[in-house]
């Protein structure tokens, strides 16, 4: 059987996502030229190699054993304490963090690939990362200087972690019903009181404090999300001299028994009167907040291609290793890999997985760029609920198919399918819902600028469909035309919604579909750059075929779901 | 919170789809006017109201503590065996037994209804009776009068249960590769050595016998598929007079931990010489299995429809129960089931359902008719691997969308929306994975009669939009309208598919979609039917509103995925 914990960081498509794919060094512009694309992917294959020596080990034993609640305390299976110590001693969390939070400020199209790698090795431990990512973004974006030199400081270096408190047991999707109090006090700190649910690594034994970033009402707050201010509340009370003190009043009432990420400890928190900071201005925390959020939301675009693509490498190492009858001008013996069906699914598969990890780098590279231009901002902006909303929903489909190409073997635990199958399903979920981002997407990005930011987008995938048309090939053709029939049926979807706009609840009861419509056409263009950069090379390689056929099987086999999808947005709400 | 063990059977459905749906009473066709529909419906409330107060409090309770393997003997949580003899007693494995095997014989239909009841309420438990149900049809058409007399008169009585030998380490969808050998005995036994895996309800204590339908190979057999025999070997040996003996040389091994369905133990067996008896003749045992496969695999289709309607309704109970702020149109504290993404989940999910339910009645009922008619005998054998593949394909997105319904409570294993999830994931694979139904439909049901059957069975959809263009409402209108544009594209599809024969590997690098294309197909025929029936009611019910827009939202949703498919399958394989 082949060795579930393996792991083979896409260090070669990443080395192809940063320079010729997009038609240009994306981390030499992003940084001014201080690092290229060449150093981008040594750190990728660095990252790779930490991540499948340390963290995937462990992916395994965090499903099997889990975090455990003991006496108030959540603790961790063995290894894990010293995986994320190695973690932060390697300066992980630091490259990522912005320069001016004092970490290294690792480009986004680079960010996109390790929140990737860290998040296939062990998506469950990349978790506890992912979020102290997200507050460092909100720290250094709104944070005073004490909180900055307190808290931020030890978030940057690694030594603390973070993490994220909104939701309640009556205020989930709609955090307008957030019932947690913050009542200030003399000294300026606030008492803080309430109960929060499904808090993300909200304790645990691996490191030696956490930070907690609260959303809560205070006195006299305006009812809704208006009246929420964000706080940091610091799991173990900081001295004035930066040392540990007490105990915060800050309690562990349970973690959850969940379907999957056993490994990320998912914590229930009764808040009795614990000391919190404020950050930014009172009735601002939903903008604060709002920050991480973008973080987070990209983060999981990126956690979902990295489950999808450890689901595809073992279920495409299995059906290399396991032998079955000849089939169809394949002789006995030959592996399954061949037989038509199995190689139909790990194309999917594999197809999938290329176009996310390519809009995963398009939208990170994006985030940074946004500052330049007024409608890249737009587009940043436009891109983060598809890249989380579709990456997350597709990567069901391919955990799905991974155990299906290992048959009844992937229903067994002990081979490791089923937990990729079990850890994806929250993706679609947390960070917002699927319904939130199609939400985000239409209400805000669409129907509010009248669909000219879509529009613009369009007219850029209409220059790359032009672009194909330049080349003798059957790719190209089949590529450009597909793309161009794809582009008119979302052009159509688009003009729909916007008709919809009086009637707001045909707008909403399309928008998912809306949302899975333009992820899949991106991902359509994703791979038709990466034809056209392949078609452009003098010397074809091995790789550059694969990618061809990654190419034209998109667009057989997930593109033409963009038809279907524009029938439906153009149904409105059916009643 | 919802009561996660609550069931309610869809008696009002199959009240509809027994009489009005298919413009007659199917039950009192199958039965000479020996049973009618209202009868039938009659059985389906009883079996109903059987199993959601017996069989459905022991779902989660299955799924918790699940089969556990004893020192050699597979043991069941409590309740089980007390479940499983009321069930017997109530008469439940007799009444859908045929009547030359001593059964009551209820009609397909009917038994369609049953087996969706069955496994809605509890899939693991109703694997037992599954299994032992599609033994009873092999013994019934293939068994010597002794072994009727001693083993099929005991499985009929529901007595003993039965269970179904393939697979072996390297023998899984290659059933050719069998290695388990059965030498022949002085006595007329014959002694059964070999191992056996993935044996569902391969032991268990909750009946006093078991009864293992095996594939075996035989001394100077030739290889391959064609040198195989069945043989029925007892858990426990009977004696001469019918009593039980010494237990039969099997042992279980091991039973698998896997990823749902903890309460059907899967067993690895070993036969160790043990005792057997030949069913049907030498090198007979594939066809003799394939009357067992036939009836199990339509099972496997109702027991994914029943898995996905549980789900439903607990997403439905659950979305009708939580509030959250008010939204579009809708005041505070509004359901989340009116607010327009739930609200298109549920739809898309109970639309699916009812097409797989309606799909599972006209197929039962095909199987009962098709010694009546040469057509039908080819539109049942047609529609079985449909039945099956696109039922459970699809069922698995039904079980994802009733999480999603749930949001995070739906991660949580408490709520047991995750177990459906978990529990419908192997229906896909056993019973042949979806790749093998597609194979069996493509290259037997439309290769090889020059697609004769299926062009017969578009005339008798085109049958239907005509019907519906007759009347005079803008549902007919749109159902009809899509429903031949579906059309059109399946018989391009199909003819794309026949173009293709000279090449096989195009045609089942595409066999999967096509299945899908048509299970898709045929799951808009059977809302289009329903329409036309709710159509010509004098005065519409509340029902046979909500019909009509289940209907629709088929229609605009799911129904428009076949021309994706179609352009799928016209690429044949990618290379």
């Amino acid at each position: 059987m082949a060795d579930a914990s393996a792991y083979t960081p896409p260090v070669e498509d990443y080395a192809f996502l940063f320079t010729d794919a997009f038609g240009q060094d994306l981390v030499a512009r992003a940084t001014g030229g201080e690092l290229t694309a060449e150093d981008a992917t040594d750190i990728i294959a660095g990252a790779g190699e930490f991540a499948a020596s340390v963290i995937a080990p462990l992916e395994a034993v965090g499903d099997r054993v889990g975090a455990r609640l003991d006496d108030g305390q959540v603790r961790l299976p063995d290894g894990f304490a010293e995986a994320y110590r190695a973690f932060v001693e390697a300066g992980w969390v630091t490259a990522e963090a912005p320069v001016s939070a004092g970490g290294d400020g690792l480009p986004g199209a680079v960010r996109a690939g390790l929140g990737e790698i860290w998040n296939a090795s062990n998506a469950a431990f990349a978790l506890c990362w992912l979020l102290t990512a997200g507050e460092i973004h909100a720290l250094d974006a709104a944070a005073s200087d004490e909180i900055r030199e307190t808290y931020l400081t030890k978030l940057v270096s690694g030594e603390w972690t973070g993490t994220m408190n909104l939701t309640e047991p009556a205020a989930g999707t709609d955090l307008g019903a957030i019932r947690t109090m913050a009542t200030p006090r003399d000294d300026g700190s606030w008492a803080i009181r309430g109960q929060k649910i499904f808090i993300t690594w909200g304790d645990h034994d691996i490191a030696e404090n956490i930070v907690h970033l609260v959303l809560a009402r205070t006195p006299g707050a305006p009812d809704g999300a208006k009246g929420l201010s964000l706080f940091v509340a610091p799991k173990v009370l900081v001295n004035d001299d930066g040392s540990l003190g007490d105990r915060n009043a800050i309690t562990t009432v349970a973690i959850e028994h969940k379907l999957g990420i056993h490994g990320s400890p998912t914590c229930v928190l009764a808040y009795e009167d614990a000391t919190g900071y404020l950050v930014g201005e009172v009735g601002g925390g939903l903008a604060g907040m709002f920050i991480m959020m973008n973080s987070a939301r990209a983060g999981m675009g990126f956690q979902a291609t990295g489950i999808a693509d450890r689901a595809y490498q073992q279920a495409a190492a299995y059906a290399a290793d396991r032998l079955q009858g000849g089939v169809l001008e394949r002789p006995a013996g030959t592996p399954i890999a061949e037989h038509p069906d199995v190689r139909r699914l790990l194309l999917s598969m594999s197809s999938k997985i290329f176009a996310m990890r390519a809009l995963g780098v398009y939208v990170g590279d994006l985030l940074d760029r946004a500052d330049t231009d007024d409608f890249l901002v737009k587009l940043a902006d436009f891109f983060v609920p598809i890249l989380k909303g579709w990456t997350t929903e597709d990567a069901i489909a391919v955990t799905s198919d991974a155990i299906q190409v290992q048959g009844g073997m992937g229903f067994i635990e002990e081979t490791g399918a089923a937990q990729h199958y079990r850890d994806v399903r929250i993706t679609t979920i947390y960070e917002g819902t699927t319904a939130i981002q199609s939400n985000d997407l239409v209400g805000r990005k669409v129907l509010r600028d009248g669909g000219a930011t879509v529009s613009e987008l369009f007219e850029r995938i209409d220059e790359t469909v032009t672009q194909l048309r330049g080349f003798d090939h059957p790719v190209a053709g089949r590529t450009a035309e597909r793309l161009e029939r794809a582009l008119a049926a979302s052009r159509r979807a688009t003009a729909d919604l916007l008709g919809f706009a009086a009637s707001p609840r045909d707008v909403y009861a399309v928008s998912v579909p809306y949302l899975m419509l333009l992820g899949t056409l991106a991902g359509g263009w994703m791979h038709a750059l990466a034809a056209a950069a392949v078609l452009a090379h003098e010397t074809p390689s091995e790789t550059d075929a694969a990618r061809l056929v990654s190419a034209d099987f998109y667009g057989a086999h997930h593109l033409p779901r963009v038809h279907a999808l524009a029938e439906t947005v153009a149904g409105g709400e059916i009643d």
